[in-house]
């Protein structure tokens, strides 16, 4: 028996979390490792030794690498690409990272208002998407995660898309704030978690509706598991409530941790999208990015 | 010449600040210190303590609390005045605390639903509104704050109200979230900050319009102060849209920290309100613990 051999290393690299893909011959992923040195945790001379400590013993193939290392702020910046955008011209503006090796960055993709004013960003769903939507694929795609994206692909383009905050609230809010006494583990798409998203879909106000969570828990009427639950429920609520007024209400495919997805898929039902199809991220950036290598490859 | 005589010390005791009044005859703040042993820096066994120590050299008089120090997890539990709730009611609740010179602890006000539920609570907020509001006053006074209470007063009493989370999301978002980065000083009531206060007004997501902040700084076609503005106008705004729904518009009295006052008044005529009465929550705390003292030396 012989082992797979990869054909290209896939990387995604955020601010809290380096996970890297072997990936084989019809971009089926051999083997994943997941390391703590996220970009948070790294001065700029400290990247290039981080990317080869998580790669040892792998294959010298070329690596592609996705996510806020390609920012500004991270490692080697790969300026945006301009929506409307397909794997294709991500690929086209991939930039060399300053490494003997062979090691490519992906661009993120911005959106521009008719102004000319940037309006929006991202880095790391473009690949994402990329890995779930094939050649001509048109529909809805929903990110969700610490800046949730809601994204609309025309013809396998990324054409459209608004970043929601809602992950990062959740973690302040459940961390840091007064809250932090009352919620508990995370919320599942309880009786409980639905109820408060119809409320929240129905308008109600979050800055009131936070601390009415508090009031319940200090009134020991709403348990630990409840008032988490009302937590996700008025966030996730108020997210779909703000992008239905933009997007077309309809199925969507959800990109995602699974557990998330579900909590999603369960509000979008109940705010009249249907069923959404459920995509584990870790399965979608390495076959992404697989895509976006093969299209670079082609020219 | 003599000193004016103290009658009564007056101490506002909340999570981070402790203040101290020395107050004369007719209601008269004759001295006021400030000290950092708030709540959240003391185990039970240093709040008293930590009170003589504020209280160094003034004279032997009675003493009255308010604030959070009055809370379960506080030094002395003042439980709760049911709303509706006049001074009288207050003074007629205020717990003793375990000291053999006479200190007092005034309680908070909690608000239940029909259906027997705790609905809301306050604490400190109800001595602010016995200072600005006369024995038979009627109408909407604002509390501005980390938690921001609208408060329908009739008659003297304390009817109805409803807290928001206003003053720590900003801090929240300003402090730990992404837009750390981009904003800068506090805003001040800014054409910018009133042009954001008109789109939250209008109904716009909270979650998405947090983000085009930084997207805003990131195309650097916003500066740091105008993202102060946008930040707060975003935060504000949500919470009047909200507030308006649930309370009849017209003239408020705004108590609390005057540059937050000065910002919620011009918002608040933007919306409506017409002109609001400034009053500052440091000469508004003293004069409502002397008025509740005198209630209750009354009975």
């Amino acid at each position: 028996m012989t082992m797979a051999q990869a054909h290209l290393i896939g990387v995604d690299w955020g601010t809290s979390h380096l996970r890297v893909f072997r990936i084989g011959g019809a971009g089926a992923v051999l083997e994943v490792r997941a390391s703590p040195a996220g970009m948070g945790s790294l001065a700029r001379e400290g990247f290039e030794p981080a990317l080869w400590e998580a790669l040892a013993g792998w294959e010298d193939v070329p690596v592609v690498c996705c996510g806020m290392v390609g920012a500004r702020q991270g490692w080697v910046e790969a300026p945006y690409a301009r929506a409307p955008a397909a794997p294709a011209d991500l690929a086209a503006r991939m930039i060399r990272a300053p490494t003997d090796r062979p090691v490519w960055v992906v661009p993120g993709v911005a959106q521009y208002a008719a102004s000319g004013d940037l309006d929006d960003v991202m880095r790391g769903e473009e690949v994402q998407i990329a890995g779930v939507m094939d050649g001509n694929a048109t529909g809805l795609v929903i990110c969700p995660g610490t800046h949730s994206k809601w994204v609309d692909v025309q013809g396998g383009r990324i054409t459209r898309f608004r970043t929601f905050m809602t992950g990062e609230l959740h973690h302040l809010l459940s961390q840091q704030s007064i809250l932090r006494h009352s919620v508990g583990e995370s919320a599942t798409a309880s009786a409980a978690f639905l109820a408060v998203v119809a409320r929240s879909l129905d308008g109600e106000s979050l800055s009131s509706a936070l601390f009415s969570i508090r009031v319940a828990t200090l009134g020991q009427r709403m348990t630990q598991a409840d008032a988490s639950a009302a937590l996700s429920g008025l966030l996730v609520g108020a997210e779909i409530a703000a992008a239905r007024r933009e997007f077309a209400v309809g199925p969507s495919e959800l990109v995602g941790s699974p557990d998330l997805c579900r909590l999603y898929a369960a509000a979008l039902d109940l705010a009249g999208f249907g069923r959404a199809t459920l995509r584990d991220a870790g399965e979608a950036t390495p076959h992404g990015l697989w895509r976006i290598w093969t299209e670079a490859s082609r020219t």
